[in-house]
């Protein structure tokens, strides 16, 4: 939990300095701000919060009979939020004459899925936004580049940002000639990865693309990187909303250089998707480059988030970090610095009730100066003490017995070399400093 | 927002200084692990999930005819966490095997709780508990003392600690006749503050306290303070338990002199049972000095809290603060500082294409040396950007127009005075640094 806290620290301090504020929603949403907004398999992954007092008032044996489907709007309102951007809709609708626009959010908190829980699959798991909201300005897609660039160099890990526009794909559904299509494309292309080219060419015949259209798609499919952007633009020249697509990825990068990103980790993937989403213009996703996990953190422009709840034409863009995962490719790379952690720095053994009085305002001098340290607090044998200071990886640990006291002095010792030192108070004081600080 | 986490994070740095580790359980535990823990009313006020998927699938009619109390265990397993004590508990008898005894965690996370919303109740509030278990140390009783001086402090909060120990309080019982009787007086006492002398006693009398028992405790009740330790304890000189309760108690504050505190704001009073909780020694109650608004801390020892998951004999201790009321606490005296707020610290007005490019890499460096900053994302009039620079509180605004992209140099705009100053390129980041860090 602290490494996990070390991660949601880092990129929090990255979106600060980009102008993110926090906010936190309730977890308890009304389900019907909730349902439907996941598609069928979400709504089933919801988990549902039973009314208070008598939850069966509400209900007749006729509603019992007719099933658990029927029943669950009588006896259920609210259930946990799913993830963060449902609510963040919600809350930008009912909060629109309070808030100022374009309005900057980061949020960072748990959301719930009625998962089985398995490894790397969680019933409760963080998730960690940023949105801005309320301008469609292209500088807000080159700042996600930028913190995402912010966020990799400081965990230490190396990455590929993949970047696409639905308009792009938009324009190749249009230009194969399959208007109105292109929400089966993006869902098909979605499984690329999984499923290689050949199902994904089934699937679209299944939904009901032309064969002669598979076949222009086909080239850009087999080698989504290859023809680069100047393939695409090729193909989509006499497509306008294929054109915008284009214009907008090439503003995007021109204003990351134009930052001064590094823009080596970035590539333009046709085949990104990411499949049922809301999104409507750019589409990010971030592979870790020495670990195969999925990937670690994915985002885009949406123009009509809030439109369901009845507040339309507001545009946004956003970014999430898969934190879990994350953790795994930190762990697994073994990124964690050591002072990521917040561990006791110092103990102080107890001899015995002099000993303790005798160690009491030095231990307080020390946590007043921000030193993180604790006296073992009975009398029990050294050996325990010092065996307790090892589970809990206390490096240094005092000890003041009889001896030290006549000695008006403190014996240091380092558990890693087993050293030790006798020191007066404050030489004692400064050592500690010295070595913790 | 901001402001909650500033209080959270002055009381986790105190933690953390005093050797506390952070632990997180989930929000979703057994009810069979929550329901019987709080009273009758705490299991009304318990958030219940609904299973997934075809929760009816284990009823029957009878069961829904049974009424909504009988129906429930089939389908509803789990909870929302009511309080972090409870989980903790939990936790550690899960995983007595694992941990280092004597334990130290904290623990910051919300909990849930079915009340009707109003003002300074919410359904959904933070808890701040740390606690140390698996030792009857007195010093960790000191080191609460002293984790309350210093949080209270950071804060700006002027506070009385008051302190008893329900030893003590079982020590009248027993000296008054009422053997066996503690649990109800520690109710009764408990609303003393509230219903007064008078009330308190009948409450006793219909409890089956005898008058004369009554009697002997009323010049007590009557000025709880007054009389202090020296009339208590010639009260209890012949009741060993009240003797082991003072001689706790006055351990606690020679410990507490011992590390150098301050004791003026620590007051023995008789009076303080804190009701039906689990307390078995030392128990604390922090109130706000300036403000009327009940405790705004608390805590004690317990020597069972996970006996009842079946792991007897642990002895612990612990203090929670409530969140909220020091919010409102530090709202009412004005005490938030200015700096802790994450606010955007400095805004670039977007003049035209050519200006956003001639502010980027400037912005780049200013957030690169840690300074929160923005852009504004689009062309804009000035009027406007000026005026959200102003909703948002923004102190800083760089103009960079035709005129200064000439002069090869920046306008800085204070926003409380106006005044204006053009300046070159590093002269502008250097009087931003000087101004925000």
């Amino acid at each position: 939990m602290v490494k996990r806290n070390y991660i949601l620290q880092t990129i929090r301090k990255v979106y600060e300095k980009y102008g993110f504020q926090p906010l936190e929603t309730p977890s308890l949403e009304n389900l019907s701000v909730l349902t439907g907004k996941y598609g069928e398999e979400g709504d089933k992954l919801l988990f549902k919060i039973l009314n208070s007092g008598d939850y069966l008032s509400a209900t007749t044996s006729a509603d019992y009979q007719a099933g658990y489907k029927d029943m669950l709007p009588k006896i259920a309102k609210k259930g946990l939020r799913y993830d963060l951007t449902v609510p963040f809709a919600r809350y930008v609708t009912m909060n629109k004459h309070e808030l100022t626009f374009p309005f900057r959010r980061y949020q960072i908190q748990p959301v719930w899925r009625a998962d089985r829980p398995q490894k790397g699959r969680y019933q409760e798991f963080y998730q960690c936004d940023a949105d801005v909201i309320g301008t469609t300005s292209l500088v807000c897609e080159a700042e996600i580049v930028a913190m995402l660039q912010e966020v990799f160099q400081s965990l230490g890990i190396g990455y590929v940002l993949k970047i696409n526009n639905r308009k792009i794909l938009t324009g190749f559904a249009e230009t194969i000639g399959a208007v109105g299509m292109e929400g089966a494309l993006f869902v098909a292309i979605d499984k690329l990865d999984k499923i290689g080219v050949e199902k994904v060419t089934e699937e679209l015949l299944e939904k009901g693309f032309a064969a002669s259209a598979i076949d222009q798609l086909r080239p850009f499919l087999e080698s989504a990187t290859s023809g680069g952007l100047e393939a695409v633009t090729t193909f989509l020249q006499g497509n306008p909303t294929g054109q915008q697509g284009l214009s907008e990825l090439k503003q995007v990068l021109e204003l990351a250089g134009h930052m001064g990103l590094a823009l080596e980790n970035v590539q333009f993937d046709l085949t990104l998707a990411r499949g049922l989403s809301y999104y409507t213009g750019a589409i990010f996703e971030v592979k870790a480059k020495d670990v195969q996990i999925g990937s670690i953190s994915g985002g885009g422009r949406y123009d009509n988030l809030t439109g369901v709840f009845g507040l339309p034409n507001m545009s946004g863009v956003g970014i999430s970090f898969g934190v879990d995962r994350l953790y795994d490719v930190m762990e697994e790379l073994q990124l964690f610095p050591e002072d990521a952690f917040v561990a006791t720095q110092v103990m102080f053994a107890q001899f015995d009730q002099a000993s303790l009085h005798y160690c009491l305002p030095v231990l307080q001098e020390l946590r007043q100066k921000g030193v993180r340290a604790e006296v073992y607090p009975e009398a029990e044998k050294m050996k325990k003490q010092l065996s307790y200071a090892n589970d809990k990886k206390i490096p240094l640990v005092v000890l003041a017995g009889e001896a030290e006291m006549q000695a008006v002095s403190f014996t240091l010792k380092d558990m890693a070399s087993g050293q030790q030192a006798l020191l007066t108070r404050s030489a004692l004081v400064e050592s500690i400093l010295a070595q913790t600080t």
